[in-house]
C-alpha cells in the first residue's frame, strides 16, 4: 500500500519568498501580501484541495551580504518588507475548518512568557490547528534588530533553544491541569485554583516565575515543525520536532532521514513520531507540452540574481566577490561547501552554474509536467527519499496552488496517495492520532501530573 | 451644536473584565472568549451600531495580592485566562470595514523591532484601523513572568517608555520614504533602495541597527491611546497620546481633562489634537422599569469580592487584611488616597461600602435607565467633564452591546450626538481628519525628510 502523502502550501508573508521575480508577472498577486483577502482566499483554495496546512515561513532581518548591502534585497522584496506572520492566521481560521497553520517564529529574541501566550492562543482561536516551525534564526541583521551585534554562535543558540523549549512545555504543558477549567455556573467556579500553579524556572538564559495566562488548549504544546540541518540541528530536531522540514532538493534526503530517525530513537522517540517533510516546486499543466509552456512563460519574470542574494545570506557569503567559474564548495573550504549542500546546492558548482540552476528565481528545482508526472515524481521521492510529505513552495501566486488543487490533488487521491477527506480534531491528530505531546516527546515530562500522581 | 461623540466597546479576551460574576448569567457568553465566531460576531454587532472601534484591554499577570494568592482571581475568571489580544483583531478587520481596533500592549518586556512589526502587520492588515493603547504595566506578576523580581519603579517605566516609543517611532516613520515601494512591474523594482535607511540607535535601554520590516503601512505610527493617570502618566499622554482614556467615574474628571489638556499645549501640541474618553457602564430597557429588571438580574449573578481583588492590585494593597470599616485612603495615608481616586474611587469609603457599591462586580458605576436617560446622561458628562466619547465597557456579552446599539444609538443619531453613518479612510483619518501623525506630534520628528529634505 503507498504511503498517504501529507501536504503544506509553503508560503510567507512577503512578495518575494524563494521564487524571486515572478511578481513581475501580470497575472501574479504576490504583491497582495499585506491583504487579508489575499491569505482568506488562499485557505480555501487549500481546504478545497484537503491540505494538511499551510507552513509559514519568516525572517527577521534582512539579506544584506550580496554586493555588500541590502539594495538587491529591498529592490526585489526578497523577503522584504514581511508582516509578523502569526497575525495572517486568524483571519485563515475563521474561513476554514481544518486547514492547519504552521508558523515560523525565531526563539533567539523572545521572551518565553508572552511567546507562550501568543501560541496558546492562537492554538485556541484555531481550535488545535497551530503548528510551531522553532528556528533560531541566523542573520546577523536580525540579532542587529534585537540590539546585539552579531549573531550567537551557533552551537549556542541551540542551547539557548534547549532552554527555551523547557521553559515554554512547562507553561504549556504543566501550569494548569487538563480540568482546571471547570465553567461550573451553579457554583460559580470558572477555574478550580488548586489545579493551577506558577512555574518558577531559574536556567542560564532565562528565570521566570508565573503562571501561565493561558488556560490549556487543545494541543497544549502547539504541533511542533523543525528544519534542522546541521549536526547540532538535527539532535534539536531529532529531539523537540514532530515533523521535521528539509528543505533544498538534497540528493542525499535519504541518508539525511535515516540519520534523523536514528537520533530520534536514540533521544527514547517511538518510529510514528516523526514525520518528514521535503521540498517541491511544481509547475504543473493539463498536458507536459501545457506545463513546459507556462514554466517557460514564468521563467521570463523569473530574477535569478535575487536568488543567488538569499542563498548568499544563507551560506555567510557574498557571492558577488568571487570567480562565477570558481565552484562554491572551494570558495572558503569545507565550511561552505558542507553548508551548502546541507541546504540543497552542490558544491561542485559554481556560481555561474548555481545562478542559472535558479530558472524560477530561487535555488528549488521546479518540476515541470503533466499531473501524471507530478504525482509519479513525489511517489518516487518519497518512496527513495523516505518522506511522509511536501512542502509545496509558493510558485505563482495564486496559479500554482490553484493548479496544484485542481490538477494534481484528484490524480494523488485517485492512487490513494492523498486523504479524500480530512479527518477530525486538532492538527496533531489528524497526523498522528492523539491531541497532546506523545509521552516519548520531552516536552510530556513537563506536565501538571508527569508522574501519574 | 452639540459634540459629536466618539464609542468604543470596552472589552478583553478573556472572560472576566470588569463586571465580575456576570459569567455565570445564564444567557451570558463570556465563556466563549476563545473562539473566533464570538469576536466576529461583536465586531458585526459593533460596527452595525457605528462604533468607532472595540478597544481591547489587556494584563499579562495574574492579580494575587487580594487575600494573598491568586486564588480568587482564577476562580472568578478575573482577567485569568486571557488571550493575546492582538491575534483576535485580524478576524474581526476580516468581517468589518470601518470598526477601528485599539490594542493594548505593555512595552515594558517588549523588543521595539519585533514589536513595531507586529502592529505595522496590523495596520497593513486593517487598512489603517489599529490604534496602540499604550500600557507600561503595574504588576509585579506581569514582571515576574519576564524574569524580574518586581516591577520597574514607576516613573523609570515612564522614561523606559518615552525611549521604546523612541524607537518604534523612528521604525515606523523614519526607515521607509512614504514613496518607497513603487511595485514596478515593468523596471522590476518593488521598492528603490534609496529611499529605505537602517535606524540607527543607541540609547540607555535599547540599542538597534536595522531596517524596518515593515514597507509603510496606511498610518505608519498606529493611532495611539493612552491612560495614564498619575503626574507622570499625563505628561506621557499628553505628550504621545491621541485619544486619552480616563477610566473610573471620576469626580473630578472635568479638572483632569483640563490639566490634560494644558500639559498637551505645553508639549507643542494643537487643541484639535487630543481627544478624551470617559468610561461608562450601561444597562439599558425599553423603559427605566425594564432596565431596572434587568439590572437586578444581572445583579444577581454579579460578583463584588471579585471587583475588590482587582482593586486591590490596582492599589497595590491586599484590601482582605484590612478593617472593612476603615476608609480606604487612610489605609497607608496618602498614597493610597490619591491612587484610589486617580483610578476612580472615594478615598473616604470604606471597603464595604467600595464593595457595596459593586454592584455588576466591578468599580465603575452603572448607568441604569431608558433611552432618553441615557443619552442625557452621556451629554450631561460628556459637557461637564469636557469628553469626547466613551469607552463602553462589556456588561452582560452580547446582550449589553446588542442593547446599546439597537436602543441607545438609534436616539443619539437623533439628537446629532453620533455619526449616522461612517466616512471612509483610516481610523486616525475618521477621528481628526489626516492618516498620519501631525506635525505637532513628537513622533514626527522622526519622519524620513523630517527636515523636508
Amino acid at each position: 500500500m503507498p504511503r498517504e502523502l501529507r501536504l503544506n502550501a509553503f508560503e510567507m508573508a512577503s512578495v518575494g519568498h524563494i521564487a524571486h521575480g515572478l511578481w513581475t508577472h501580470p497575472r501574479d498577486r504576490s504583491t497582495r501580501y499585506a491583504d487579508l483577502d489575499h491569505w482568506t482566499g488562499l485557505a480555501r483554495t487549500l481546504e478545497r484541495g484537503k491540505f494538511d496546512g499551510v507552513f509559514i515561513a519568516d525572517v527577521s532581518g534582512v539579506y544584506d551580504l550580496y554586493k555588500g548591502g541590502p539594495e538587491t534585497a529591498i529592490r526585489n522584496a526578497i523577503q522584504i518588507p514581511i508582516l509578523d506572520p502569526l497575525l495572517i492566521v486568524p483571519a485563515m481560521a475563521a474561513v476554514t475548518r481544518h486547514l492547519g497553520f504552521g508558523v515560523t517564529a525565531n526563539l533567539s529574541h523572545e521572551a518565553p512568557y508572552a511567546f507562550a501566550r501568543r501560541f496558546s492562543t492562537l492554538d485556541h482561536l484555531t481550535k488545535g490547528r497551530v503548528a510551531w516551525n522553532i528556528v533560531t534564526g541566523f542573520l546577523d541583521s536580525s540579532a542587529k534588530g534585537a540590539g546585539l551585534t552579531r549573531q550567537f554562535a551557533h552551537d549556542d543558540r541551540y542551547d539557548r533553544g534547549d532552554e527555551f523549549l523547557e521553559v515554554v512545555y512547562k507553561l504549556w504543558e504543566g501550569s494548569w491541569d487538563d480540568d482546571a477549567v471547570v465553567a461550573d455556573r451553579e457554583r460559580r467556579v470558572y477555574a478550580e485554583p488548586d489545579r493551577v500553579r506558577a512555574i518558577r524556572h531559574s536556567g542560564r538564559h532565562f528565570s521566570l516565575d508565573a503562571i501561565h495566562l493561558c488556560a490549556p488548549s487543545p494541543q497544549r504544546t502547539p504541533l511542533l515543525f523543525q528544519a534542522g540541518a546541521s549536526k547540532r540541528g538535527l539532535d534539536f530536531a531529532a529531539k523537540h520536532g514532530e515533523c521535521v522540514f528539509l528543505p533544498g532538493a538534497k540528493s542525499d534526503a535519504a541518508g539525511v532521514t535515516a540519520d534523523l530517525r536514528r537520533r530520534a530513537a536514540a533521544a527514547g522517540r517511538a518510529p510514528g513520531d516523526l514525520l518528514t517533510f521535503g521540498s517541491l516546486q511544481v509547475v504543473v499543466g493539463r498536458t507536459a507540452k501545457e506545463a513546459r509552456e507556462k514554466f517557460e512563460d514564468y521563467r521570463r519574470y523569473a530574477e535569478p540574481e535575487a536568488g543567488l542574494a538569499q542563498f548568499s545570506s544563507a551560506i555567510g557569503v557574498d557571492l558577488s566577490r568571487f570567480d562565477p567559474d570558481a565552484p562554491i564548495g572551494e570558495i572558503r573550504g569545507d565550511g561552505i561547501r558542507s553548508l551548502a549542500q546541507t541546504i540543497g546546492v552542490n558544491g561542485d558548482w559554481s556560481v555561474r552554474q548555481l545562478k542559472e540552476s535558479m530558472t524560477l528565481g530561487g535555488r528549488f528545482t521546479p518540476l515541470v509536467g503533466a499531473p501524471e508526472e507530478i504525482a509519479d515524481e513525489m511517489a518516487r521521492r518519497s518512496e527513495s527519499l523516505d518522506l511522509d510529505g511536501f512542502n509545496l513552495v509558493r510558485t505563482h501566486s495564486p496559479e500554482s496552488f490553484e493548479d496544484f488543487v485542481d490538477l494534481v490533488v484528484p490524480l494523488l487521491q485517485e492512487r490513494g496517495l492523498f486523504k479524500a477527506d480530512y479527518s477530525d480534531g486538532t492538527l496533531r491528530r489528524k497526523l498522528f492520532g492523539h491531541d497532546r505531546l506523545p509521552q516519548t516527546h520531552a516536552g510530556a515530562a513537563f506536565r501538571f501530573r508527569a508522574a501519574g500522581g
